[in-house]
């Protein structure tokens, strides 16, 4: 269930077929996961989300396990159920162990607490460190 | 300035002077920058804060690029400028290229979006994606 | 369930009836939600918050509708379950069609996605938006 | 200043030169804001999050108005400095009185006061909330 | 400066001076912080805001200083500067020392560290914490 | 179920045994909760966040009941559902009563409220408040 009933493929317009069907082939998969079924009412936003998707967690200058210990971080960070799940499957089986993982959530830990240190505190950034070291 | 006085070298314990030590040999560095300083006023905290983050971003099944990533990742999730700033430089000190840079960020971005989606559409985790894929 | 018990109508005392009478008075509505039960345990906390929520979201300047909607943007954002499907709810029962929550939904994730890309690139506000445009 | 040098118009290669003129034409201004000027370093960056902003912000279910006001919501709720005074600017140049301002704000406030309220309250959703009100 | 013009004592209405005077009076201080001047250019949310902290924050079965540490420890987790500050001045006003403030700050750096860990194993609440230990 | 197994008592090794003793006899308890089965399984992010936990929990500058009620306040503003539910269940068996849980809450929401508009108007902060009050 969701907030927006789940769409089907049977059921979904050629457009939204069309969609699903790149969704499977990008991914080598034969079904299609329910973010992209809930957001299928909408076919504009599927398709915007989608292509965004695609496009950003493909390799590049950073290969694609990487973007998906990135996206676990956030979406711990965040308290997104469903995004921690599905984005840890996803980098499980593009070979994530579980000593990485466990690094992950130990600098996702260790961020948040340093976090929100640096904001209690109201530390000023150094000189050093301004613009990302750009000074 | 911060909400505590900023311990100088000079001016620290023993104590404290030891683990300054310890943050300079470690990272090859003639400097302390100002989270430690702010947080020395509390030699105990000082020492437990920076002994986690000694462990936690070493090399290990990670490289310590890659955690240096992932911290950006929460930092700009959590809007903590101080440590988005510290660590895009120590990521860069550590060979994080531009391009490198940008796709965090898209991945930060992107992350972000799918997250309040995923939340807004109340998206149950599918099967296949419960407990991170281990179903 | 809840952390503290859900006060039901019969068993609450005069002060917290009365509320309750409002709040489906002002709802045109025959129950209350377990929101008001979980805070009923404490009269004062119900009463204040009570006030408040309809004081605030009532029409004004802006309308009910566009509140609501307002509301659900900030529900979805904190990854808060019940404010997203209790105020998905309220703004579908006043007049928010399913084309419309997925705009919602859409800027949503436009405003996170911008907002950690922002906060990200540490990018500095232009003169011209300073104070909102104030100057 | 930011993490990654701003790139001016007449720095810009001819790719971003048009999509900063997209930009001004979609606004009817003349100049272009830090935030693109940050992401042009990474022109596919710029591309396709200007394309999503342009399609998500222009008016359809909801006017543009709102939509810029759901914005605001949202950045107060990251506090996120610069997208809080870039979209209030842009709001108040699409109409935004003070009056419309300060309920945004105070749904804004209030929203984020139930929302922790009901997360510390642990308050389970009503049969006839869930799924926003589709059951 | 902010989004709002603040509004002095002298050009203040009646009704808001009515208010300024209480909140000096409640607090033994002869000046009004830039928080309330900028909620003045809107009474009611003033005149609601004010009544609802005078209430909450006043002694009850928690003592004050208690409930500013409170205050701290969320302003720190969002990131508010400026709540972080004026209720770090507030704490120390009531008594906090050094010491009490760097346990504030670390259990919310504990806090948030947890917190990002429980969320991102996806820990399933224990029987017997269920609803806060009441089964 | 979690994202890792959870690692029972019988099945652990003879580090985590140590570990899960320690937590017991700290705590006068004669069960581990699912929080630390789930980081057993990376020995080391147990023991660290363990000797963390217990550094910072015990009594010291404040007691040990005022940092639990820190603790779900910061976990309610992040929305963890186990730390606030496990925390409450802590905070209780410490002494905490309805009417002290119900004012912790009142101050968790005033302040969320109240950081969001602090954010929102983009209040400048007083002298009086610069760094916490040390001006």
């Amino acid at each position: 269930m969701s907030i927006t009933p789940l769409v089907e493929y049977h059921d979904a317009t050629e457009d939204v077929k069309e969609i699903y069907d790149d969704i499977m082939a990008t991914r080598g998969s034969d079904w299609v996961n329910n973010f992209w079924k809930a957001l299928a009412a909408q076919p504009e936003l599927l398709r915007r989300t989608w292509q965004g998707v695609k496009s950003v967690m493909s390799d590049g200058a950073l290969d694609s396990l990487t973007k998906e210990m990135i996206y676990i971080a956030v979406s711990a960070t965040n308290s997104c159920d469903y995004c921690t799940n599905s984005h840890t499957a996803a980098a499980r089986s593009k070979g994530m162990t579980d000593d990485m993982f466990a690094e992950v959530m130990a600098v996702v830990g260790m961020a948040n607490q340093t976090n929100s240190l640096a904001n209690g505190f109201q530390v000023e950034v150094d000189e050093q460190f301004k613009n990302g070291g750009r000074g």
